[in-house]
This record gives C-alpha cells, sequence and structure tokens, in this order.
C-alpha cells in the first residue's frame, strides 16, 4: 500500500495513506506507541461515526480508549479547550507512554498534538486526518499548537507524530466545500514545487472532485510527499520549509480581519486560495514570474470552486496591520513567499507596502 | 571564571558561575540570541532590585526590554498567568529570535521556559537563577512547565536553555529559608552521585550557611557539574536521570497534600528533605541500604536547620493516593529512588504499598 517515510535525525515516522485504514487503527498504534490506555481527541462531527469505528479498532489493538469530543472551529482552538483536554487526561490517569490520537481535521489535529506535546512534557502522538486539508497539509509535519485572542497559531510546539494515518475513505462524507479548501493546499504544492503535480491535478480534476478512490489515494500520497520531502530538509522553518507559506501570509491576515470562524467568512483553503492570487499578481507585476502562471492558477482555483477575488475584504490598511503582527515577521519586515515560474518560489524581504497594497487591490 | 559546559547531542550551553555576573548579562546573552528585543520575566519579589540591575545591563547589551514582573508561588504557575505572558509579548511584537530571560527562582524559570518553548513554537531561553534551588536545580536541564489543578508540572516540555547566568551575589539577600531549601537538594546531589560533595557540605556548612564568596560558588559550580553530567547522559529521563527524583516523589505528595503555597506549609525543599529521609528509611528497611546512611543524611538536614520529621503530615493513606497519581507512575506503579550506599541510588518499582506506608509513619 502506499506510504512515505518522514525521516529526520532523531526521529523516523511513516505516513500511510489507505482507504479503510480506520479499520486497523488499533494494529498500526500498537506498532509505534504500545500501552494500554490511549487518549482519542475527536472532531465532535465524525465522533459518533468515524469515532466510534476508531474505538472498535483502538480496543481490537488492545487499548483502553479514552474519548473526548472536541467541537472544530478556530474559536474552540484555544488554551482554555487544552485544559479540559488535560484535566480529562489526568482524571483517566493517561501516563507518559499513553499515546494521543487526534481524529479529524487540522485544527483537532493542532489541538491535539499540543497537548500531547506538553502533557507530562510530551508523550506518544497519532494523526487521523479525516479533512484532505488536514491529510496533505497539517498532519504531517510536527507543528502544533493553539490561537490567542491575537492571532492564529501564536502558541505551539514541534512534536512529530510516531504515525500519520489516512484513511481516505473519509473523504466520502466531508463537505464539498472542505474538499475544495484541501485542494488549495494541493494546488499550493504544485506551484511551490512540482509543476507536474498541478498538470495532474489540472487534468484529473473530475475524477478528485467525484471521489474515485484511485484519483484520491495518488492525490494525497503525492501531496504527503511533497510535504514530507520540505519538512525533511527543513524541520524547523530555519529556510525552505517557508515555501509552504505561499499564499498564506495574505491568507493570515484575511482570517486575522475576519475573526475565526465567523460562520460568513472565509474557509482557510479559500483565503489561501487568495492569497495565492494576490502573491502570483505582486510577483508578475513586480516582473518576478511570467503571467501564464497566474492565468493557469486562476483558472484552476476556479474549476476547484474556490474563490479569486474577494469583493468584500476588508480595508487594505487593516490587512497590512495584520500583515505586520503575523509570527513570521522578522525585523519587522513582513517576507513573502514569491512565484519565479510554476513549480519554483522564493522568500522574498524587500517587497514595499506599496506593491502589498496594490496585490490587496487587485483582488477586489 | 567558573563555569560548566552542557553538551547534548542537538545543542550546548555555558553554566556560567560568577559574583556580579548579572551586570554583564547584556553581553553575554548577546552572544547567544543576538535580536533588538529582549523579553524578561522576572518575580516580582527581586523586579525592583536585580530586575531593574538585569535591565541596565541588558540595555547596554543593545535590547530594547519588555519586562513583566510575576508572584511567585506554586499557585501562580498556571496556564492563566502563561497566557498574560503571551499576550506581552504579543503587545509588544517579541519574535522568534527574541530572548526569553528568567529572572527569579525554579517557579519564574519554570514557567518562562514554558513560554519560550511554546511562544511562536519556541524562542531563545535565558535562565538567570536568583535562588540556590534554582541555580542548582530547576535552571539546569531544559524541564519546563506549569501546574495543573490536579498536579505539579503535569504540563511542560523539553526546552534547553541558550544560557544559563549564575550570579551568585544574589545569594545575599535570599531569605534563609530559601537558602535552606536550596541546600536540601545539594544533599541530594551528594546521596545520589557524589560522596564527596555530601563530605564537603558536612565540612563547609558554616561557611555556607555564613554566604562565603568562595564557598557559594564551589558549592553552586560543584552541584551544577552533577546535575548537567545527569543530564547529559539521559535528557529526557529515560534512564538515569530519575536519579534526581530521590526524595521527590514523597515530596510530591506532601506538596500535593497540602496544596501549593499553602502559607503554613512546607517549601519544596523541606518537603524533599522530608523525602529524602522517608526514601532512606525505608531502603535501610528493605536492607537495601546502611543504617549509617540514613544518620549521616538525617544529622546534615538538621544542622541545615531542614525538617527530618513531619508530626503534622496528613493521613498516610492521603499521601499515598497522592503517589499514585504522580507523573512518574508507569504502569500504575510507583517508582521510588532508593539509596543503596552514600552516593549511589537505583530505581525500584516493586516496593509495596505496606513499605511505602512505614516509610511515612516513620516520619511522625
Amino acid at each position: 500500500m502506499p506510504s512515505v517515510e518522514l525521516k529526520l535525525p532523531h526521529h523516523r515516522y511513516e505516513i500511510c495513506v489507505e482507504p479503510g485504514l480506520l479499520g486497523t487503527l488499533g494494529e498500526r498504534v500498537k506498532q509505534v506507541a504500545g500501552h494500554e490506555r490511549a487518549m482519542l481527541i475527536a472532531d465532535a462531527a465524525v465522533a459518533g461515526t468515524l469515532g466510534q469505528k476508531a474505538i472498535r479498532a483502538l480496543e481490537a489493538g488492545g487499548y483502553r480508549v479514552v474519548m473526548q469530543a472536541v467541537e472544530a472551529g478556530e474559536e474552540n482552538k484555544n488554551l482554555v479547550v487544552v485544559s479540559r483536554l488535560y484535566q480529562t487526561m489526568v482524571e483517566n490517569r493517561l501516563e507518559r507512554k499513553s499515546p494521543v490520537i487526534a481524529l479529524g481535521g487540522g485544527i483537532i489535529g493542532d489541538m491535539a498534538g499540543f497537548v500531547a506535546a506538553t502533557y507530562l512534557r510530551g508523550v506518544p502522538f497519532v494523526q487521523c486526518p479525516t479533512t484532505l486539508l488536514a491529510m496533505v497539509d497539517a498532519s504531517v509535519g510536527g507543528k502544533v499548537g493553539v490561537n490567542l485572542p491575537q492571532g492564529k497559531n501564536l502558541v505551539g510546539a514541534f512534536h512529530q507524530p510516531r504515525l500519520v494515518a489516512i484513511d481516505t475513505e473519509s473523504l466520502g462524507t466531508l463537505p464539498k466545500r472542505e474538499l475544495r479548501c484541501g485542494l488549495a493546499e494541493c494546488v499550493k504544492h504544485g506551484v511551490i514545487r512540482d509543476a507536474e503535480l498541478f498538470a495532474w491535478i489540472e487534468k484529473n480534476l473530475a475524477a478528485i472532485l467525484g471521489l474515485d478512490k484511485a484519483a484520491l489515494v495518488e492525490l494525497v500520497r503525492w501531496n504527503v510527499a511533497i510535504k514530507a520531502a520540505v519538512v525533511m530538509a527543513d524541520e524547523k522553518e530555519a529556510g525552505e520549509r517557508a515555501h509552504l507559506n505561499f499564499g498564506h501570509t495574505f491568507a493570515h491576515a484575511i482570517e486575522a480581519a475576519q475573526e475565526y470562524g465567523a460562520p460568513s467568512g472565509y474557509h482557510h483553503g479559500e483565503a489561501v486560495a487568495l492569497g495565492m492570487v494576490a502573491a502570483t499578481r505582486l510577483a508578475v507585476a513586480a516582473g518576478r514570474c511570467p503571467a501564464e502562471v497566474l492565468k493557469r492558477l486562476m483558472g484552476l482555483l476556479e474549476r476547484i470552486g474556490l474563490p479569486t477575488r474577494g469583493e468584500a475584504l476588508p480595508e487594505t490598511e487593516e490587512l497590512i496591520g495584520y500583515m505586520q503582527v503575523d509570527k513570521k515577521v522578522s525585523g519587522g519586515k513582513i517576507r513573502l513567499v514569491l512565484p519565479e515560474r510554476m513549480g519554483a518560489v522564493s522568500v522574498v524581504s524587500d517587497v514595499g507596502l506599496g506593491a502589498i497594497a496594490e496585490a490587496w487591490e487587485g483582488l477586489r
């Protein structure tokens, strides 16, 4: 079955991609974190269905399972919810060797991962992402964390999982909007690293949106391999891991401005789509990138059903203010990842505020 | 000047021990974490004196300093206070390269270290311990964390400092009770690793309690070297680092039972003194250790002015209950560190509850 290995100097783990994998979760987890108890932190939206399936599989593997369902949503990804999770774990006497298993999207994975990184100074962690976004992005690479009232992901850690178990069948019940959001990160991987992947998505989009089993496995495996390669080259984001932020400095400003989880607001993948368009527009205007890249990017995003224009965005000045407090800021400079051609990007920190403002205006 | 180097596979740092070191803090910090801003987290009790001195030295080194004073006390070592510290750091735009400097005792160091470990997924950290306890124990080794309502240090991380800067002059204004508490950990180091250190303390106790400059430097340097050697051999407490817990499983139960920071309660070093006596009494009763060790231990603790009997301790049953939820519990077993002879200990997990109860009773 397709699996990707992530090797770091201090740690290695497998990212398994397989339809139906959740049914054998217990044996898989046992191989990497044998213990008699396990903590399952599940998105409340899937706790009744996938959660029950995971519990059965973990019990079959010999675990006594404590499950806590958590409402997803950025507004719940905070230290208050994390404190409740700690409390459940203390009360159920979870120990240093008891694995924490995240079942859900990126918010659940980030928060459960932060709990695993910090409970008793760190316990084993397993990611079971159930959304496309979490599968191809957040579940791989060890970044975990929570939000502060002042901004997203301002508190966290690097805590690599022992295993990432991806059951592509869970995409069958994923709302279509979330599938599209996940595709935004896949498109991003194409732009920053792999023109071939970009072309493959252009060609196979109908099969992907139609949930063709083989297409989904191929899509996830390919994207996970790219993400894993970037993380292996630069675990702590000292260098090229920053390329993954393509579109994200703009996206984070959009998300900060609309407050987390505003029901009428953009979801993360949608904000990333807008951010990628803004960054590429800026690169083209600066003569750093052929206009063709912007055209293909916008074309594919539109076919997927992702936004490429944001008429209702807040004032440009407000958005730039949020960019300036982003945690990627270094020495007060806004660092942007800009495409050079399809499949290659670079990090730039000498872009003037005027050019950034123009890129925002271009979205309207 | 005396300094100890701590080398780990992924990281190395210096532990500098020097009277008056605080006056040159700025240049020292600049060598390991150059940046234009620094966050100083200071014990409120020393913020006005040592804090102002540290600020001047840091400013002389080129830093713009944000200081936040924090009331020490176990009851403040929690996620609420940590959240306030995060907020100050965001508001003052502290960045990924901005060092966090802890100035105070172990509680301040643990909490500031946890903030440094998790703010923006980790920023540089410098320890400036001002109590003997923090100098010889908590400031070295990278264990950081906060308490939960259910117990001490249940949340945390391993986050090694870039530098430990120990100014032994700060011991001059330390309350005598806190000096005695620090000596409890020095005595512990003697029992677990170094019979020569134990004998040296027996011989030089008057000079130490009289704050003789040379004796204090020698005491701190020697103890720091032992702590560093143990951490180097076993950073994450997979093995022999557990030896540092000698007396602590008992001590944590005492502290949990009296609730943190009860004004009439035992301080940490006092609880450790009682815990070492209990553990040694247990070892002697089990025929694992000569009675002479218990006699010398109790004799030295009494000369220091530390408790060796605890008439007012809670019920033994309650204390054992707290031991069973300690985070060192593995597979439900209470693990104890027991002396074999002066300078050597071993970890034992097959001690019956009856023997543990007898050790508690022996303290009354």
